[in-house]
């Protein structure tokens, strides 16, 4: 009991949707909370809902200028003028006029995505929107940030319910996780741990002190099935409840949880011009989570011929043939399946009265 | 014999790809027959593969400015002038700068998305691409026309390989879907008859005097599945294969078609503001084709009531929970099943010798 992880009350908590535009159950669901946040009320959690990027919610689209979800660098949070902008050539402030192209008389339809932020420069609005939301729920890293924040997430990859957790040091989410699997079962819910030194990146979400990621699918983008918007829905009921009973006090007790932890990123194969020149193998297709071993069918070239996977020893692989991910050359991650121990958890003020 | 129709022959015939520019069975295998044609050439067909919205295929959108699959109107392919553009006040020639609002010095990445057409006026894009689509395989209506054009589009609906039948009168087209249907058999190819006077729209393919769509779901937009590609392609192949035996001049006998005709389109539930209130009911969702009959679950609201269908007699539902459709109000559409019969088949030229 004594070796016990001691956390502060969880009481300021946001749940993201939207961050991508086109995933409906998110942008659906804090929607609603928008609306009527009865469902999401907890006596001792204030719980805010958030749609995060309007715009491109508003167009159905993943994001207008750039992807939000990668959007949280220190560089764009710093400060406005950290922005990319050419240098003034004098000691004279920064005036936004220098920092774009000539265009006196700019029609109203014209104009570029991101309006003009304070202090200069036309930052892209998903870096502007950053900025605001790392006001309104951060600072990132500071005391002040909020406890929790929820990123709700569709992938158009089979990998059913997924938390994504962003250290393997946050006992307190991986007690809420935790709770979150024994809530469900017999229906499922994996963990996928993202701390790789170059395949993570700087999340929404990753403002607050406890980031969490969800991801629920398959779902294409712009559409919303009843079954996904349902799952999601109770993972975050048990999500809430389980921060409600930890600031009530309650003490849970030391556990394992079996996580994902991402090894690696796998582009489809291309040619010597970077076009993709296979798919991902009919046998990979929707094995999500399925172990795959040296050997295995990877991708299946559009003249028929079967590449096969050639690491070594079993790995995971995981967000297979997410449409959002050509972009980023990724065809799938692999991952490798470890448990991670957590202390026991329980609230500090308990303690400290 | 006497009854059966005769046709021209028809040697020249294209497939369209990236009508739809996210939607990537079709936009793959045009890209790819366009590199080598080798796998659709038969001896007595040419035939032409074509990416229709390039710009689109390149932001892998559905479209840039609007729907290209509804812009293939009279008014929009009369000719350039016939575009919405504001009346000159003076007798002059219209200029295309009296179109615009005043960009005197419009930079490089702020011009708007279509580029001026020739004789003034900015048309949209795709309206743009219309015109010259219809140049190239048109002009429609006219006897030089192009005699078939296969248009190849993904759903996200679970539709199966879907044949899409414009006229119930184009026999010739009756009688390549019942050769499809057979050479593909025991895999199942269901025929969509939209003759519907409100309902029917202006396709890409209806520039040819035989179009033909083929949609082949689920696939999320933006994503490429192996079995949707290679499934897409099989049909082709048939399609040709009855072509080319056509053109040689075989006989087909009269034969009988089921079709799904297009009857009514069922919109989202929506709130008084216009807001969607609830999602496709797991009963319906995935049950493209699957008998719908009053009282059977239709959809269900965000706060979990069933809403019933309420229409009289037996109708089968497609089109459900298409992304795309979203955006036209439509949740999926009804057909009404019925079998179509055809005379027989051979080619004119065969009996004018
Ligand atoms: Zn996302
Ligand atoms: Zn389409």
């Amino acid at each position: 009991r004594n070796n016990g992880a001691r956390f502060d009350e969880a009481r300021r908590v946001a749940i993201f949707g939207g961050t991508h535009g086109n995933e409906m159950s998110g942008v659906t669901l804090v929607n609603l909370w928008v609306k009527n946040g009865a469902e999401i009320q907890r006596k001792r959690v204030e719980a805010k809902p958030f749609i995060t990027n309007p715009r491109a919610v508003e167009k159905c689209t993943r994001y207008v200028d750039t992807d939000l979800n990668r959007a949280f660098t220190p560089e764009n949070l710093s400060h406005v003028l950290s922005a990319p902008l050419p240098l003034p050539r004098t000691s004279q402030p920064i005036r936004a006029e220098q920092s774009v192209p000539p265009c006196p008389q700019t029609p109203a339809d014209c104009q570029p995505a991101g309006k003009t932020a304070p202090g200069g420069g036309d930052l892209p609005y998903e870096v502007q929107r950053a900025q605001e939301i790392n006001r309104i729920f951060g600072p990132k890293g500071s005391p002040e940030a909020y406890d929790v924040i929820f990123d709700l997430h569709n992938t158009t990859s089979n990998m059913g319910c997924t938390l994504i957790l962003e250290s393997s040091k946050d006992h307190f989410i991986l007690q809420m996780m935790n709770y979150i699997k024994k809530a469900i079962a017999p229906a499922s819910c994996l963990v996928l741990l993202n701390e790789h030194p170059l395949l993570k990146y700087s999340t929404s979400r990753s403002v607050a002190k406890h980031p969490v990621g969800l991801e629920v699918g398959p779902q294409p983008q712009g559409v919303l099935r009843s079954n996904i918007f349902e799952a999601m829905r109770v993972i975050l009921k048990h999500a809430l409840d389980f921060i409600e009973l930890f600031n009530e006090g309650m003490e849970f007790p030391p556990c394992t949880v079996e996580v994902f932890r991402v090894l690696e990123r796998i582009d489809y194969p291309r040619d010597a011009n970077g076009n993709i020149i296979a798919m991902v193998h009919p046998n990979l297709q929707d094995g999500d989570w399925e172990p795959l071993n040296a050997g295995d069918p990877m991708f299946q070239t559009f003249d028929g011929k079967t590449i096969h996977y050639q690491g070594s020893g079993t790995v995971y692989p995981t967000f297979i043939n997410e449409a959002a991910y050509y972009e980023k050359q990724q065809a799938f991650v692999t991952t490798r399946r470890e448990t991670l121990g957590t202390t026991s958890g329980h609230k500090r003020a308990a303690h400290n009265l």
